[in-house]
């Protein structure tokens, strides 16, 4: 199946399946869908075409695909377009084939997870697609979806952005409360070198450019940079000349983004594209 | 515990538990919170404030509540303002005292329920003071966030909203498929009673005024106007004359859902309040 | 698979297969079937016929195909008559075929779905039949066994009856508690209108005329006559001129139904088709 | 808490409270008891009286105390009458203390629970009263409510029965089909000594005193005499001599069961008392 | 599938499956095997040979299958040797073939089940080896590692050992606060024999000859012999005189397991063939 | 609760209580500690001793105490160790009091977990002592026991070692079938910094000097140098000059870790410290 583009390593069905059968046993109750079951013949079929009413950019049709094929494992789902890719209003994404009862079915479902996955990568295409040309990166955070961060993760990296980490545990990330807890950066920072694996990066926020200096000196791995001005961004990857990757988060719009990525940081970060993205309009067609 | 304001009559803690549970265990992984744990001395502790910092409706403080309980049952949170409140910004909603470590775990879950919620009721809050003095209601949709169904429609009742059915099966929803496959709105109806008990109501949704004609005679409890015109919306009132509750649909917005109140419909529902409302600005002050 | 009288719609599979899973694990324990295990070589087939050993109707085939099923996924089980069918003593229901591991390790669950799911269907049926010619309807209640209640509703319809509401929640019933706290039978109905969307149906329980004609001038879609004499029953039908459904509920039996049915009555409610009744025996015969 | 009379042990918590949280899950649904949360104010409180309303003996109190818990932690549930205890008609089993809408909304599940369990343990105590002053004991089978397995293997304890093998797994019961695939009772017990450790007891069941004979021979731990007339039960009793516990099944009710005990076997196994007991009707009054 | 030698009798899919997936779950995490997902094609193919580094018996391929299944299931797992082989080092157990990604994403779990059930397996097949040709059997206890009971168990069958009970139910055993809690041997079985049916075992664990002589005075089933010298063992036998069944535990190795076994006792339990056996060393070999 | 020494971090409640409630679920099966129910009065009281019978590190008390207390939650558990502490043969390392039946029924899985738990800690604890005065680290692989990693990483821990990744998505492992896939070593970093973000830290494994350049030369964070001498683990620290993390691994026994540690790697791996440990025996006195 190639049901993605190349770079979104799309996540496996054992760890999306589980969250696919919740959504459907939410919609499905205790009765399931009567209204289907009882007006329309068990031998029925239908064909139907997964569209994208408005311009953006796909992703989440491996859960669709899922969510069809848990309510009827008979039912065929071709993909015309893959996750990740940016189309027109009106594209046909996939097609649907199968038993009339089983698509109508699914067919909320699967529209929940497609319109708003799509509406993360969406926004995070746009933001990609405005700072072109340096070598910035759109980064997300940990601000998602209870339940869906897996899928969002996924989205973000369909609209060509990077994933931050997944959560609280597979990187450390020390902020203001840590470092006043700790006594400053640097006893932060040896607490963790102290108790964590090589394997772990370790993220200092600083809001300040002596802030950034004491994090330069004690050796981080990657420093967030808080709200700074472009200015104040300017003289950060000055001071830093590459010895840690250097993140910009705050007040990341459309607007703001490309001045943001040509003051050289390596990462900008943005909370909005996965917690406030309107949902891409994509129907279904009989 | 007065926790929402009395007409919101929240989901019982049964209901939510798990799912805020779900939300921690996504996002503290394997290893939990590694720079809390090593940087914080397990004796230390904080109190702290949650604050809206954009002016809103608030909801979801009660999903917040139980993921600090679950990190730490010994953590206090003190409910300054209830959910279903509407509040300016910097607005204190609740405080929270107890373990710091404990605070921080769980503070990045907390703020994804609370500002995703509170963005679902102020996105609803606005739409129904837009329709201030009509008869209508606002209500929502089956368009919402997997996983977070019985969540959104709290609320949307927070916001002042009302709720359509919860799924597939609390109620029954004939379109034009079902009519397609039945042959006709009045075979649709008919097999529906004659499957169905007599507490489930019956909706039919019409694209035209001979459809609507059509549910009317065969005594459908509510018929979906879907993307009518205003003139369109206003003759529906008048042949209805109160036989069946009437709610609109389609192309509402804040511009457009005063002059759809005013033809006279009982209901007008939004998708876009749930799947589409961003994020309320909430966070955690120390 | 044409597995059930149309009249049925059965739960879709996702709703079941997780309760007759659980019911596997219950049998299989933590070593599973020993018995058969070591005394049947693995290469070993059986065929088998499930059938009925006294007359009755039938319900739950569905649950125990899903049981032999999990057992071993290679299994046939081939419908000789659907849930739905009323059969006598004798009749073969349904035939299954594959490793004689399975059949007998499957048998016993299988066997207690549907026996005591056709013993369901087949008190509810008696019901019905006594009823037959009037215009009441048999209707179940909320008195079903823990775990089972999407089943047993489903063997209420096999047996020709209806389902009243599912749970608490997909319907309103106000109860003498609730018109006690909210100081009558007008202000506990205004305050579910006031809170509830327009797709929810209110039933309120009375126990006298009195309070069925405040029952009927507050507009409540539905009314329970709890306990009523004969007399009383026709005077409310009498008195409700069909603005309300009524439906009629207490000392129900085979005896008293049709002269119930016979005072006018739309619905008539019994607990003991669902927590009362005895299994249907149905054997499985090699 | 001095909660069942002490023979009947009762079930650990922890493997009852699954059962009773879902069951409520099956009851709350989506939205929950949206009658009593929007009729009664949060701060009301009701004492209630769980009371038989039929004489019977007692069983599944522990569940229905979980049941009303789990609603509310802060609800008090005190036992005037523990599990196993035989009561007359209005005997008050329990007093429930706590927040109104507590009582009303775990109300249903905790007499789903009380009734069904208590109905068993009535039907088994019938029988158990029969034989009175025999030296044999009723014993359950199998034949239980999926899902409901050990609650309802409690209630056959709290009746004064025994119970039987709990699944599959914890004994062996070597059947006819067993028989026939591995060439004999014979082999059959031969192959089952070669392959199960010293703490699983072997049955062999038999419908002729031939069979009796092999598996006495044979060295069977218990023996099952199905279906035999009271004179083969006497002679079956004579042959074995006390070489292994017999058990009698088939067409044990309360005309034919002391006559059955009476024949001198061990243990006497109904079905019935599990599948087909009819519900002890038990109420809540305020 | 003969996928064991006949004395093994597997667990059911229905009883590992859970466990497996829980395993891959666990190593997958959130985002799953990104390192095969980015530099290996989709649609790259691999053939890989399951092998034993190092002599021992073979037990856990029926996890393994499941685990490379569970990744993908187009992926095909032919046995070379079944689970109970006894092999040399070097030899193939098993052929894997399928996408490249699915066999590197399961190795590791494939691996870890297979390697310590193997461990398990070869350390009970070396005590059996040590014992063969005298009358004792080789047997686990509830030592076992948590989560795994009913696979390690499975191992000691594999390995030629028995097992012991399950858990805490299937069987009954007195140990020293038991005795002391009812006050003697005599009234401890009293008590069990009151309140357990036919089918559950008793065993008392005795520290001497004394206490031997009072179990084997009322009736114990089994004697578990605990930490006698060997003079003491064969003092037991001669006293039990085939009574009860004896069980020798205590300093167990394979240097002395031979003698213990030469005392004439029935079963011979170790904890250590469970709780502290090395993995046997299997790899996968492309 | 001071219950761990300080560098330990220990999994938070909500990783680790499912684990052990699953693990007592598993030993309690349908009906529980049958014995300590009927031989032992539920108002009976128990205090006990946990103790170490041997000399070693101990992890695992907080997985004890989990278990005793979902048995009870009346119980106390008293640290008189915390994990992470080396203790004597005869130390006591916590104090149980609560409920006769609670504390027994509760033993064996809370003497599974941390029996088999301080005996990774032993393991560990030993290979740490073995190189002190080095600059090296003993650190844990993915070869865990199913269903434990968590404890047991946690286990490593409180033996003095570090973690490597928990599973295959919190850190790239570029291995031989990774790099023959994508064409070598450059392109496999490349394929990955290109996919992942900068949180991720990306290992290579080479087992050769020649490997070792091309992934110093193209940037891998840490190199794993498998199987190699002595001689060219020296040559590889010559080589690399700090520009990577060098972690060895292979034969790594306690009689040669600390050759290895000092050719000047970063970090010694080892699967035995977890899938090969020996139980540390510890008991239960009463």
């Amino acid at each position: 199946m190639n049901r993605a583009l190349p770079f979104t390593h799309p996540p496996h069905n054992l760890l999306i399946e589980p969250i696919v059968r919740h959504a459907l046993e939410e919609d499905f109750g205790r009765a399931g869908d009567i209204t289907s079951e009882l007006t329309i013949e068990a031998s029925a079929r239908a064909t139907a075409k997964l569209a994208a009413r408005k311009a953006g950019t796909i992703a989440g049709l491996i859960a669709a695909e899922i969510a069809f094929r848990l309510v009827d494992p008979s039912l065929t789902f071709t993909y015309e377009k893959p996750d990740g890719s940016t189309v027109t209003a009106g594209t046909t994404l996939a097609v649907i084939e199968g038993p009339a009862r089983a698509v109508l079915s699914g067919e909320r479902v699967a529209l929940n997870f497609a319109g708003h996955l799509s509406g993360v990568a969406t926004a995070t295409h746009a933001l990609v697609e405005a700072i072109a040309g340096t070598k910035a990166r759109i980064i997300c955070t940990r601000k998602t979806t209870p339940g869906l961060r897996v899928l969002e993760k996924y989205a973000v990296r369909c609209g060509g952005g990077f994933n931050h980490r997944f959560g609280l545990d597979d990187a450390a990330m020390i902020k203001d409360n840590h470092i006043a807890a700790a006594g400053g950066i640097a006893p932060a920072l040896a607490r963790l070198r102290a108790g964590l694996g090589h394997m772990v990066r370790i993220e200092v926020e600083v809001d300040s450019l002596a802030q950034l200096e004491e994090a330069l000196a004690n050796g981080a791995d990657t420093i967030l940079l808080d709200n700074m001005s472009l200015e104040d961004l300017r003289r950060a990857v000055a001071l830093a000349k590459g010895r840690a990757v250097l993140e910009a988060s705050g007040n990341v719009t459309l607007a703001s983004v490309r001045a943001i990525a040509e003051t050289g940081v390596n990462y900008i970060s943005s909370g909005a594209i996965t917690h406030s993205a309107p949902n891409l309009d994509i129907g279904l067609d009989f």
